[in-house]
């Protein structure tokens, strides 16, 4: 089975092999993988010794950007977040919930948030102090760009938190640039090819000091995490971690180093992006995003209009040919999308799209064109089991 | 090598193997395996259907003890946490930090807390809302017993929330018969022998449907795990779970039914605890506690009097032999500890007995009786990598 999915994604033989071992995570012999993992992480983000330090957390993408948010933002503390996919929704509610005031800049799903919207909502509101900002939308597929974006938020004195969940390892960032950012967020079964259980927050040091007793909570206080590993060393995890994604994480990045790192991992997800998105149009269907705004992470492509077309069905037909691909979609038009990352390379990509042309067929969808429905994004309630 | 930590434990080598592979969460054919976990771990419980649900998060224990805690006591509620142990002094950190009222009542770290000590700590306040009791406090290895508890609790016309984290799948809770808890607390990795990864609450569906609101954190609020599930379904887990944990999680379950369930496991961990209890003393050393009061999941011993002793080079002495324990030590006096929990036989601790010995002999340790050192126990911030 191919899993096209934007995560929890195909990993790697050798990768996955790691997860069937029994591991004290405080072992004597473990603590120097998970210390080296750390400080791996640090250098990719480009993250500058001594100013940056990576911050674990057991959980998902959604729990380090509540910790990320709680830490940084103090309770009643005003935050900016570009709304422009159902990640940013839930960015919007966690805060919410969190207790930290939530300033949304609505935008459409089809392209990113801009550095002038940026500014001028910064601009509007002096009491807003971070933006929060999803780098890859997994929902459409649009990359909202901190090179871009980071600027503004520098030149209008306020702090950055990057949620590049679904993006870093792929797309470039380098922290060193970005003064702004205050933490950079994944997680390991992304753009990595790890498998699922760990968060990660590259964070400022002097921020995340300086953030003591922000957060209200234990478990999400990043400065915690900090001072824990300061106090127990960078090789201690603090509480029990899934220490088995762990030891399979650094396997992922050791095969991420050997593919020649982050511009040649962008390169081969690029090219699968581009063999979807050339292929699905030539078997007569719609992308949901113009070329200029596709990101390399997932293609969103508009359900045909044929009243023959239905997602779980097809989502099954494909699953027949061997290819498995979402059976939900977070876009504001009804889509299906196909993940382009993980252990994956055009030529399966190439299968896949043969696949879909397949499942088409025997479901008997001809008009392949967009259904033109508009039916509003469904609601992030009903798709949080992603 | 054994692992003899109260987890992660040891596993079968079936359950791990379940780790080695990529599974999409939301795929149909996981779905069932999922929604069947939460079904077998209802009835693992006691809980009674219509009455009582599973509801997991990803993460470790302490995760899911902050959100039970959020859940069940509004911010600025009142909760008596008998603080007799480690584990105990982190419930009374993060209920803190999580901006609830902790009423501490503190006791030994040598034996259970009492019916009578919490009906005359209610009795004192009538604003507690609730009792959150640690289980087996893996810190010593004593048991704070529900059936002792509870009726005092609900006599009290109050609410438990019990954390039974390393003891679940081997000391018995019937939640038929104890109304008066709002949630059951454990994790995969510790009694039922599954990997770390997941934490679950078996709760009380009325009292988390009534507790909507309270959490002030969408992550951590299992009113909405809840609400996801009717919506979503049994089968759909919110946010990315670490599926792979979850796979090994129902082979596990596959095995604690066929070793005949709870008493059978019980049974093995008590002859476990007892091999390695009488064991130890055969040796000269010292158990920390009194027979009466050992619980089978973790048996701790007095650091030997004799100054050739030192914790860390015995742990390498022990691993040298093939046998794994913690390198750090959670109670009043200096101890080491031995878990008792895992795919681990009597013979198997037979032989660690052996190996304690060779140990002991190899770095000259002859005056072996408890070293009287009453150094104050550490403090929960030097141990919570466990």
């Amino acid at each position: 089975m191919l899993l096209l999915i934007p995560g929890p994604v195909q990993t790697r033989p050798e990768t996955r092999a790691a997860m069937a071992q029994d591991i004290a995570p405080w072992d004597n012999d473990f603590r120097p993988t998970y210390a080296s993992i750390r400080e791996r992480v640090r250098v990719l983000a480009g993250g500058v010794e001594g100013m940056h330090a990576t911050l674990p957390l057991q959980g998902c993408g959604h729990f380090m950007m509540e910790a990320a948010i709680r830490t940084f933002v103090p309770a009643g503390g005003k935050l900016l977040i570009p709304q422009n996919g159902a990640y940013a929704d839930r960015a919007v509610r966690l805060a919410t919930e969190a207790g930290r005031v939530v300033v949304a800049l609505p935008g459409p799903d089809t392209r990113p948030v801009t550095a002038e919207e940026i500014a001028a909502a910064l601009a509007a509101d002096p009491a807003i102090s971070h933006v929060a900002m999803i780098h890859n939308e997994t929902g459409s597929g649009i990359v909202n760009d901190p090179e871009v974006i980071g600027p503004a938020v520098r030149a209008a004195g306020r702090r950055l938190i990057l949620d590049s969940v679904s993006a870093f390892g792929a797309l470039p960032v380098n922290l060193a640039d970005h003064p702004e950012i205050d933490a950079l967020i994944f997680t390991s079964g992304k753009c990595l090819e790890g498998l699922p259980g760990i968060g990660f927050a590259v964070a400022r040091i002097d921020s995340v000091t300086a953030a003591a007793g922000n957060a209200g909570s234990w478990a999400f206080d990043l400065s915690d995490v900090y001072a824990h590993a300061l106090r127990a060393g960078w090789g201690s995890f603090r509480f029990t971690p899934p220490v088995q994604s762990l030891a399979a994480f650094s396997v992922a990045l050791d095969l991420h180093e050997r593919e020649g790192g982050q511009p040649a991992r962008l390169a081969r997800y690029r090219e699968n992006a581009r063999a979807m998105y050339d292929g699905v149009r030539a078997l007569g269907m719609a992308p949901y995003l113009d070329w200029a705004h596709q990101g390399p992470v997932i293609v969103t492509v508009h359900q045909p209009a044929d009243p023959a077309f239905e997602l779980q069905p097809f989502v099954d037909a494909l699953k027949r040919r061997g290819v498995l691909i979402s059976n939900f979609w977070n876009t504001q038009a009804p889509t299906f999308r196909v993940g382009c990352i993980g252990a994956v390379t055009p030529e399966d990509i190439r299968g896949a799209v043969a696949a879909i042309d397949g499942a088409l067929r025997e479901l008997g969808v001809t008009r392949r064109e967009a259904s033109g429905n508009d039916a509003p994004r469904q609601k992030v309630s009903a798709r949080d089991d992603d």
